[in-house]
């Protein structure tokens, strides 16, 4: 039998979302963002960085590249931006739902020529998105991670590259015009202002919008640190027991112990932790000094009529669906359970929250954190229920710009092997 | 076998919405209809409305009482909303999500009391929404509405009661002080203008605030007419198939062009249709003067390794899966389908944009057609999988304020009937 994939998910008619600022202004990082998560929640988005197509032309070598008098350069920035849209409007006639272009549309007529380009040529919507900055901590720092990101600064030494910038944003400066409530009041627009500390909206339109909108509602564009860990291994994972509501083994209690000491140790400031609703998450942080949310959506997947048994009485019991979910374990959904798609989209607030937040513990469980680790590292969906996440490691996430950084922390303290791999053979013949 | 009830929806911290304005701008009809929503997406949320407490201390007897001089009505002004705060306590130590309290909230004071009491005490998130109108239009319209649908003006003819408010608005402005964004700025609040035109955002927080501002960035409170319809009757229908993707009986067709007839007489301007993707909604749709959209959530639930059968072959094939589906109807999944949660999960950006349109015809499926109405007429979850949506009828459905009045304008043209009851006695002996 054929699998009926089921998506779930809209087709709505495509937006094209029109990045607008000075350099330094966090553009990129949230246009990157947003992608990885309008992709993550089932939509076909992708980013066309003007940047990218201008480096294909000319090699860059200073800000007198952006001197509104170099009339070559002009013309090869006129020409990045048509590729770069052009590129955009193929990509959205093969199915493309959102496209994000990064570029600074800095005045009117840029924004006129984007506009007029997918919304009068091609039926797209459009939504302009603002990035405004006259905080100066998180403008330098903008800045600085510029120098270290951007390809423009590869080769040049970061005192060179902070003065070039700057250098680059005062040409900007001579004809930057910002989105002119009533000159450009029939474009929909997000004015996104220091970072997110204030958001303005005008005209939103269409469901594609709305879930950009959430989702820079809850942007945080700062370094930060996360960790996860499984609960302790516990009495049913002795026993080979899938869901359940057991308390820790004694092995299990041992490495909560010593996971509170290694952040007791640490004692990071404004740490909190976040457990699912079960037992074993909620004994795993009690010693760890820090207050403590239990929360329903990182509960493990709801196994439905399996819940308690061992893979071997599931066999035994349900050959048919103990074949199918190994036929497509992401798409799978246990009678009266949950697929992993499912989680994915009950994590959904959870991951809005921690786009927010710095230094939260998340202890939870395995293929609840494979689907935030998925999240974080743009993890193809199929290969998502096949994560490593053992038991008795803390599994530390930082993130800078729009790339996160992986570290395992292992403790010694034994415990049994959940991990099940892909079989090769899926019988699923009936 | 006890079912499990699947809700898959999260608990955060409790929110309470602070609503924030002068009479007449909107703000009882934005408070009902967003704890609608919130109710339909799977949250516990309720309205406490100071009015309400008041009168049940004094009866309304003209703008007199809202005096700023008046020191007697005061106190009921002031005891009104501590009773309003103190229901909404309790109610969600009683497991409620978002309380929304309707009230002015016009002074610094009374919103740091409102802030003070849930923050503080509580350890609730606060959000105020103030809603703010300089369109003359939408006043005016907002403040008829209110002679009509207010229980002050219930025994006041429609020319005083006017008069009344406009009277109130001027002992409000008095004292009345929009949320300061110096002197507030530790707050999370949402400025709505102009019923929705425009919308400020400052530090939103956490989940349940941004499934209110991806509400508030659709909602338009317009009276509004739209029309629902199936598909005509399909050859699959004849045969007593479920599923498919079969086309129009004869009868089916016959339907098709007496719809047709109907919108392209009635020749409403701006006039949308949407269909699902499925080709029985095409065909239906064909002949109506009006653009087409077609789109993907508006498909029939998947009946996933069910579809194209009979209900007697499902009993005969799968006795088990046709048993739990009487038994919960509303939560039960098709291996490899949907169940009709899933269908509300799905339809959830289609219900937005039905929030912000006028003038759409949605030719759709029964289970699909089912979910939409219970969202617009409040009905039970469970009730909504026994909604009777028959073919060949059109479904009417005019707003005005909260409320929703449907009429059904049924057909005359024969056709099966697909309603099945809920059988009394559901086996589930396995």
């Amino acid at each position: 039998m054929d699998l009926l994939k089921l998506s779930g998910r809209g087709q709505f008619v495509p937006l094209v979302v029109g990045l607008v600022g000075l350099p330094g202004r966090g553009k990129t990082v949230l246009g990157h963002k947003l992608q990885k998560y309008l992709t993550w929640t089932g939509h076909r988005a992708r980013v066309f960085s003007v940047s990218g197509y201008r480096r294909k032309h000319h090699d860059y070598t200073g800000h007198d590249f952006f001197r509104a008098d170099n009339e070559n350069a002009m013309e090869i920035r006129k020409k990045s931006h048509l590729e770069a849209m052009q590129d955009a409007e193929r990509w959205i006639n093969d199915g493309g739902e959102i496209a994000i272009l990064d570029g600074t549309h800095s005045t009117m007529a840029v924004r006129q020529t984007l506009h007029n380009f997918f919304v009068k040529q091609l039926k797209c919507k459009v939504l302009f998105i603002e990035c405004l900055i006259d905080d100066k901590d998180i403008l330098e720092n903008n800045i600085k991670e510029i120098t270290q990101l951007s390809d423009d600064y590869r080769h040049m030494d970061t005192e060179k590259a902070l003065d070039d910038i700057h250098q680059k944003v005062k040409h900007y400066l001579e004809h930057y015009k910002p989105i002119c409530p009533k000159a450009e009041i029939s474009y929909s627009y997000i004015k996104f202002h220091n970072a997110g500390e204030n958001i303005s909206v005008h005209h939103l339109d269409g469901p594609y919008q709305t879930k950009v909108l959430g989702y820079l509602s809850n942007f945080r564009p700062l370094r930060k640190t996360l960790y996860f860990s499984r609960h302790g291994e516990s009495e049913f994972n002795l026993l080979g027991r899938i869901g359940g509501d057991s308390d820790l083994s004694t092995r299990g209690h041992k490495y909560a112990a010593l996971l509170a000491n290694y952040f007791n140790d640490l004692a990071i400031p404004n740490l909190q932790v976040w457990t699912s609703e079960k037992t074993r998450t909620k004994q795993t942080a009690e010693e760890i000094n820090a207050p403590v949310d239990n929360l329903v959506p990182l509960n493990e997947l709801n196994a439905g009529i399996c819940e308690g048994l061992t893979y071997e009485e599931i066999q035994e019991k349900f050959p048919q669906e103990f074949a199918w979910r190994d036929q497509d374990k992401l798409r799978y959904r246990y009678p009266w359970g949950e697929s992993y798609l499912d989680i994915i989209s009950r994590l959904e607030p959870v991951l809005l929250e921690l786009e927010r937040e710095d230094n939260v513990v998340v202890i939870s469980h395995q293929a609840v954190l494979r689907c935030i680790l998925g999240y974080f590292l743009n993890t193809e969906p199929d290969q998502v229920p096949y994560l490593k996440v053992p038991l008795h490691t803390i599994i530390k996430l930082t993130t800078v710009g729009y790339e996160c950084h992986v570290d395992f922390i292992e403790f010694k303290v034994e415990c049994v092997d959940t991990y099940r791999k892909r079989p090769e053979v899926c019988n699923t013949s009936q």
